[in-house]
């Protein structure tokens, strides 16, 4: 059974899943495309409020991309190009570009491209036992630069180095220490955890959400804000959910939004 | 009793207190405006060495704007980029132009327009329990561009994406771990230590410490030093202060710097 | 005996020691323009796999410059030019253009200069009871700004003023925290833990070893990859390493990597 990405929407709420049984869940030229084109789906539908990535099962989150397609598929420049910049490379900028909060819930092995694509992701949630690296300097290649721009916005030059130079497999505390990941939790939980986030973030405004991603990410450019962008971050006083929200604060209860 | 924000001035260590007695130091739109005309009035102040920032009492630093009064003085969008942009940002933008050092001292909450503030002092010093959060998303509203910019470059994006969309609110260890904190001391030291932090800072030649925050930030900008930006930065050799500092080095005893 | 820095080449590593006995391996000017010498010739090298830095004995890397002799070597603002910029600044961007990975290995006193050159390794291994900082609020002079660019590309602006500002010391699991460590091991394992490191680094590709660091620096810079540079990124795919390397990863066997 060749390898898939799947995906189940629930509540607004978008999960893929890596899954290529018996190669844990390393991700092929089609779970790439795949990956690719659900994101680009899901970043136009406007009632999305979360996306959870995971692997199926509990061995791995991935374990890297599926090497034994390599001499087929990435053989010659051309491509290569086509492999890491129009399939990896815009798979992984498509979970970058989601205009909502993404989380991935990681058990087992989250290595090369694996951690590539928790590298873009908002929240990293493992389990205990979860392992991570890259260590692609024993197969004679280096990772395209295309696909370490999440990582290196993540965690720095100095620590994407360090895995890269060293290949080494990193735990998933020395990893959280290293600000790889968000929360370790206890093996097996990950997805919990990952659904308990989901949950707090839908309890929110879902327009909230998606003006702070906007913004955050406007704010890594360094060009001043103009007093047009100034004006349109007040958006949210023309909206239902600001009302409710205020209205909500000042009776003590909770609010409940509609996304409008 | 209205917020007020005051100033204590002794041995050239400013200090700003928040004071919003009841609402746990929450900031309204007077203080917002207090804060900028203090920072204004300190920026210029040639003898100053350090400013500390706390909360009146020991239950708060501030537990973020005073939300009761937004329905009164944001409600368009023109009010909103007055609020926003030129009483609480310009305010904040006020404290990191500071030339000296900046501490804050943090007890219990340190919500929402709190946690901004600390977010844009050089140092933040925290009791075991502060606590430390922006949950705005549940009032349907989302953080000011222009308010983001000192915890943007303190934490980078990942984390205050994390505190943003999940609205969760995190202890002070945690916070630590996140670099949201410089460190974290037991429950009621956070003023001793921010002293001792001032006295530290205090010990040294107060000219290099404005210098050392000057040539910091002006690195954070990518354009290359000037050569007459490089001979600049050796001012110091014509100081009365870097020759007390030599002399008292060689005679191994403890300098006496005048600041001059 | 005036202090040297000496460089010991075995198996394509170079090792280069900060020798200044009796100063804790204080770094005068002359070592500073023998460490700027030496690294040019070594990036120089293309059979080079990695560079080890260490101090002399186990009392200290390094506990600063040579504060002996400064007021006869930059008394004036050109000798400060030419001491700080042409040999200090200098011989750290040497270190920083290092085309193969650079490890520090750190015991005892890791001060002043010594952080800066630290500060500037790919990798920072340091016994438990090193010790880390920048005290020279206390000598009443400043850092020069070109000796700032590693330390504030490694831990950002905050944890830099943190250090200078305060003048405090640090020990190495504070130091970790902080990120200005890799890893942490026993009083006297550095050496042994950074060879370590050097040979996980040599089990890889040596030229995978160079192209992620020339990738990791390039995408620090914010202009866009040309196409050029796109395609270029696939150079591996004509060297006997990555035939090499894919050919062990099918037979299950360890790669034997030539570094062409």
């Amino acid at each position: 059974m060749p390898g898939q990405v799947t995906l189940q929407l629930e509540s607004n709420v978008a999960t893929l899943t890596l899954d290529n049984d018996g190669k844990l869940n390393a991700i092929d030229s089609v779970m790439w495309q795949s990956l690719r084109a659900h994101m680009t789906a899901l970043n136009d539908d406007p009632a999305l409020r979360c996306v959870i990535l995971r692997g199926a099962g509990d061995k791995a989150f991935a374990a890297g991309g599926d090497i034994e397609e390599f001499p087929h598929v990435r053989g010659t420049v051309d491509q290569a190009l086509t492999y890491h910049d129009e399939w990896v490379a815009a798979a992984l900028d498509g979970i970058r570009a989601c205009p909502v909060p993404t989380v991935a819930a990681i058990e087992g092995a989250c290595i090369g491209g694996g951690l590539e694509i928790a590298g873009c992701c908002d929240l990293r949630i493992a389990g205990r036992s979860a392992r991570f690296g890259a260590p692609i300097n024993r197969l004679g290649f280096s990772m395209y630069p295309g696909e370490m721009a999440g990582l290196l916005e993540l965690v720095g030059p100095a620590v994407l180095l360090e895995v890269l130079l060293e290949g080494r497999i990193l735990g998933a505390d020395e990893a959280l220490a290293k600000g790889l990941l968000t929360r370790v939790v206890d093996d097996g939980e990950a997805i919990t955890e990952a659904d308990a986030s989901a949950r707090r973030i839908a309890s929110g405004a879902p327009l909230v959400a998606r003006w702070h991603k906007q913004w955050v990410h406007r704010l890594t450019r360094t060009e001043a804000l103009t007093d047009e962008e100034k004006r349109s971050a007040f958006a949210f006083l023309d909206t239902d959910d600001y009302r409710e929200g205020m209205a909500a604060f000042f009776a003590k209860r909770s609010p409940e939004f509609k996304g409008r």
